[in-house]
């Protein structure tokens, strides 16, 4: 497996005009240049139709957003997990909050991408979703409070009992899950609150994506760390 | 609009592994070399993945082989018209036999297409449904008897009436939708045949993608024209 | 076909808990007597786990809310048009705003359901896909702008051109599809405006399902007629 | 909450033409002699459209085959649990393989069961699903391989280690877990063999729906208990 070093942050650029064709290559190069400066591992998720692109054009480690439950072949407009492989990524989110999946099919997936090499990173949205997420052996759970997305409060601050619930009962489930958490991250303070919670990192979007000098963020972020 | 001339060769490489990234590129390629040796147009319709990447790498028209209709934002892992454009599309397929889509969904998505500037082609099923869909003024109608799909068996010889049936409910309600054919065609003689009874091209997939050498398919292709 | 006399007044009790179980029962016969007084047509939806209740204790017209394109036989938890006919329902709702379908699952159902005797009201939500819905062949089509559900502001005072517009188009195809409106229905008035844009009646259900006297809206409402 | 007695046979009569309507209370009524002679506990799924009709014409404790996670109010034709307790509804499968459902849903329409009072009977399809259920803290947990479901081949003998497996895999995260087992089940000894894995009943079908005389099944099968 491509093997993601800890402490990380994970860049989801999800659908925002700013992250989309050019503008999500700009993104990909400031994580690439971020990571050289700060030696802080980031990973960036570009949208489904930039992944190869932006694959090819940075060392940045490259995650599918999503990926789709179908058989390789007549699948028309579905995003395999062979596919992001091939297209050049190193892992995949599963399970999104603005795209949720199956139960039965997020554990299919989920051991798809590890045969694949893929870096399988299960989004989850409260403690006992984690838990049941932890005995899917996924290689991630990133705990993310819907209800926090994109707010700009950090869920770090605004539930960390969410945080360490998670990570306790993911832990005695499953003590090889590495825990992230998401939703209102935008700050370097915020990094530190959820490492010094537990983590291994964050998953975060809009702070970075519509930020005026997304650079300047991300290095901010990393210094969290 | 991206204007496409007819008559067409429309390549939608599906998610077959003889698709994927490198290889989903090699049959760009291909396509690009058949249209400057023989003047046909063909498009190409990549893995969602590797759209970005196709059309960076070459002049054959993109198209998406599907596009979802969220709202630009927080859409993670969707697939939206306007990354299509930014990614380097020239149209979409909307509705495909292996991946339907809801009548409100679709009328929608060939409404925000046309604003884009996509070539929107709408895949039917049967003569009924074509009709109905030529009432949502897509820019192309792809009739494709879901049973024939893959089979080799070219819809032009076992199910003619549906093509013809199809052209003329679609030209009765909205003259101005151009009329294509898929479902099995895989020689220069299918092509002729859809041609002859008055289609303006064909739409196809495995004919080609699982070709020993796909080049001299699509050069067989154009040879029908 | 259990055929439906028009004008009529179709209520779609949806998923309030103002119209489950025994309540949903009250309505039904609310419905019924006023029927009997009125002499005027109207036909109830019940939520779906009441349909066979229903339909066993009244004699007003039952239509299913939702139907499913699933066969016959292991499908668990889905409704099957073959299902609600043996419950006792005469008719159905297919697409309705809250329960979008796809395009080639809805011509399916219309053709299914008149194969049974069931009557098919197939929702739409603007005049092209009303256009599209008529070349499907339902026996009705309720015009509903989605923006104006639930509102009380009836779609015939708010937006009168797009059931006229609707009416022209369908007719146009299918001259046989008898056309109704709905979305903001709540009094007689709306209904007599209703008629008098040409609809053959309509479609609602908050106005009637959340008062304090179902049966004196619905004396109200087929005293527009 | 309901308390449902165990040992159990929960019979889901899913959509077979064989249990729709009169059939299905028929189905209901045979459930209902063969507990009354037996003494063991026996429940009936009916299909959606006549579970009101159903649980109003017998004894027997009557489940949903499906419940939808939608609010209650606007959302025409979904199966909601509170619809389905004011139908008589006494609990509701979860997650059947026919009708699979997304993990946070999941999570969410188990805690709405219970806050109603209705038994959850969450459906798996393999080891890690079912101790990811576990986590979701349901009242029961059906193991049903999917492969199997249909077939005559019944899981006890087929598989017994997913059922073990299973088992053990669920106590260790949630011991209050009530697990039943299901696929291929048609007689008495399938039920026997079901029990002496650990199990503490079974969820079956067409080995009842389809039978010749389905009384006489089910006297069979609670004559493995």
């Amino acid at each position: 497996m491509t093997k993601i070093k800890t402490p990380v942050i994970i860049l989801n650029v999800k659908a925002y005009s700013e992250s989309m064709g050019d503008k999500g290559l700009a993104l990909a190069k400031a994580c690439e240049e971020v990571t050289e400066e700060s030696g802080i591992t980031t990973v960036i998720c570009p949208q489904q139709f930039d992944l190869g692109f932006i694959a090819h054009q940075t060392d940045v480690p490259c995650f599918a957003q999503h990926i789709d439950l179908k058989d390789v072949g007549g699948a028309t407009g579905w995003a395999l997990p062979e596919a992001a492989k091939a297209a050049g990524a190193a892992g995949t989110l599963i399970n999104h909050a603005e795209h949720r999946l199956k139960l039965a099919d997020i554990d299919a997936l989920i051991t798809r991408s590890r045969a694949l090499g893929l870096t399988s990173v299960l989004c989850t949205n409260n403690i006992q979703v984690s838990a049941a997420g932890a005995a899917l052996n996924p290689d991630m759970i990133a705990i993310e409070p819907p209800e926090l997305i994109g707010t700009g409060v950090p869920v770090s601050k605004a539930d960390p009992d969410i945080v360490t619930g998670s990570l306790q009962r993911v832990k005695e489930i499953n003590k090889d899950v590495v825990v992230l958490c998401g939703a209102g991250i935008s700050t370097g303070e915020d990094v530190k609150a959820a490492i010094e919670l537990g983590t291994a990192g964050v998953l975060l979007a809009s702070g970075v994506v519509k930020a005026t000098d997304p650079k300047a963020v991300l290095l901010d972020l990393v210094s969290g760390i």
